[in-house]
């Protein structure tokens, strides 16, 4: 079976934060420098709150330094009123405060075989946060958008060449009409509670719940209502993925999926001793409704106990309590259902690009 | 009207943090060094999540040093199996994520005329966190109550003199069986997604919601099952309150209470422009029902919305929309009702040793 089969053993990387002389400071797990792109360590993705300096980074250009004195954003294309809207003027508005976690489109990439390209990440390109900022839906309003919008362009102030030799492009990226003027899509200026940091897209970021990271653009400058479909790189040439025809499909929702998070893989449990296997649960479709989980490679299931920990657009915690009852090899499966009837499945889907990846992966563990 | 009389400017205390490097980190407002006490800065006060390095720290002995490794929790007592946890035992067991707001019971004392004793506190010894740990009930149950048991007494590695001159104690706090077999009650290791910090009790601490913060005791080392009601000074000479006919009373849940974080004390506001009055409410006898909100020293008043921000025990953050009409002076007032008929009193009823000040602050602003 090859839910059976463990390949990669899990580690921990904590290192001391150059910024920060407190020891024992854990930093994220480095895949890419510049632009900059790290993974939360294992040992933070057991605990519901990621903090800042371990949430997951995918940037895809280099950081812009702004000034938020000279920042503002603008707001036009198939508007009556085009409208700037300086930083001040966002903290004065009512302040809106949200749990929401966020997945990188190709988290567990390096699970897939045969391998892909893109950033090898593998399980931490995941993280909770608490967001605060302002609704986008009122300005939107204001500015009066047509009849004929469909759909609304964010771009950030991160530019380069998408691939190598492609012309120098803003990071952009498009969302449909009703998702951007959902009551919680945010333009945040703070991530728990503190001002927004530079790789997190200080001064204000966009905040998509339940949408895969690629939709939160970063360094928000504009805001463009668009009377048809967005073209571009980071839109229509990468976060696709093929359907079962063969035909590219924009990504949008976050899959469902979960993992176990304790005991980690590769651990020695007594037996005889009670132990909580623990994890995580998502779906960016709706609340997670069951978490199954296997003790036995995928043989017989149970369900799992629902934390009361999914507030707002936050994981879900659940866990099974267990004795391991003889020495032996255990393989922990989890699959996790959400309330509109997805069921995440034991094995992901291979594509091309390695998106979506959320095939339930086994936590080997023996038991002495 | 004495609402009408605004006496203390507002101010923000940003410093360095000596401990880290990043520019512009800002830390507690120091109140006392020996023991550490110190104040949430009010621009912190405005977040819904207080950042660990802000929360406020009210210790009443020096932080002890304590290597997890030799830790263990011993319960001991009326009970029929006395019982030692170490660490490791606690990280094994299902872990409870709770959001959960702490105020000191000293918060606003130095609001008292005529003047009190003690830590001189302004509006920032109260903060909201997220709490990990395990729920204390089934320990209790395992080492087995006996049915005479009445209190759970809860003692810190912490230890001085309550008073100059008295005997060395640890520091001690009881509560009443059927709070400490709350569910809730928490045996907290986790703080904000990181492990506890020393200023807040690590490795291990209590966690009472719904308390002011002295129940929830730090560096806990010891729980001891009563089978009569604890004496001791942090129990029956302070955190006690006289009641209306002049007898002492043991200080437990937070009174009902809200404030206002924005427009900030002393703002000059532009006429005629859009700001959102705003604030945050609690009560520790259950869920913020309304908040009255005036904008004219308490003559009239208006329901403030109540945003989708009260998880677990966390404040409520609150506002009203507001466009300042004319030029003047505006004094805003809050009054927050809970869900159990409390309501906040407009003055602080005075007490001598200056607990559980809850009267409405107000906040003065001019418009131009």
């Amino acid at each position: 079976m090859p839910l059976c089969t463990c390949t990669d053993a899990g580690s921990i990387t904590v290192a001391e934060d150059p910024a920060c002389t407190r020891p024992g400071a854990a930093q994220l797990v480095p895949i890419d420098t510049e632009p900059v792109v790290g993974e939360t360590p294992i040992a933070a993705l057991r605990s519901w709150l990621t903090p800042t300096p371990l949430f997951y980074v995918r940037n895809h250009y280099s950081v812009p330094k702004i000034d938020p004195a000279d920042w503002s954003l603008s707001i036009s294309g198939a508007v009556s009123n085009p409208t700037e809207i300086p930083y001040s003027d966002l903290l004065r508005l009512p302040k809106k405060t949200l749990p929401a976690m966020l997945e990188c489109a190709g988290n567990n990439r390096s699970d897939l075989e045969p391998g892909v390209p893109g950033n090898p990440f593998e399980d931490g390109a995941v993280s909770n946060a608490i967001w605060a900022g302002a609704p986008l839906k009122p300005f939107l309003q204001q500015a009066g958008f047509t009849p004929d919008a469909v759909e609304v362009l964010f771009e950030g102030a991160d530019r380069g060449e998408p691939a190598p030799g492609r012309p120098v492009v803003p990071y952009q990226r498009s969302l449909p009409l009703q998702v951007a003027l959902h009551p919680d899509t945010l333009l945040v200026y703070e991530m728990n509670g503190e001002t927004l940091t530079p790789d997190h897209g200080f001064p204000v970021r966009l905040i998509v719940p339940r949408w895969y990271g690629m939709a939160s653009v970063k360094w928000l400058t504009s805001i463009r209502v668009l009377q048809k479909s967005f073209v571009g790189f980071f839109q229509t040439e990468r976060y696709v993925m093929e359907d079962e025809a063969g035909i590219d499909q924009q990504i949008s929702w976050m899959a469902v999926k979960s993992f176990v998070n304790w005991p980690e893989h590769g651990t020695s449990l007594p037996v005889g001793r009670p132990v909580a296997v623990s994890g995580m649960a998502w779906s960016g479709a709706g609340p997670v409704r069951r978490v199954d989980v296997s003790l036995d490679g995928g043989e017989t299931w149970q369900d799992a106990h629902l934390d009361e920990s999914a507030l707002g657009y936050s994981w879900q915690q659940w866990h099974v309590d267990w004795t391991p009852p003889a020495p032996g090899h255990y393989t922990i499966v989890a699959r996790a259902a959400d309330d509109s009837g997805n069921l995440q499945p034991l094995e992901t889907r291979w594509n091309r690009l390695g998106y979506c990846v959320n095939g339930s992966k086994p936590v080997c563990v023996t038991a002495e």
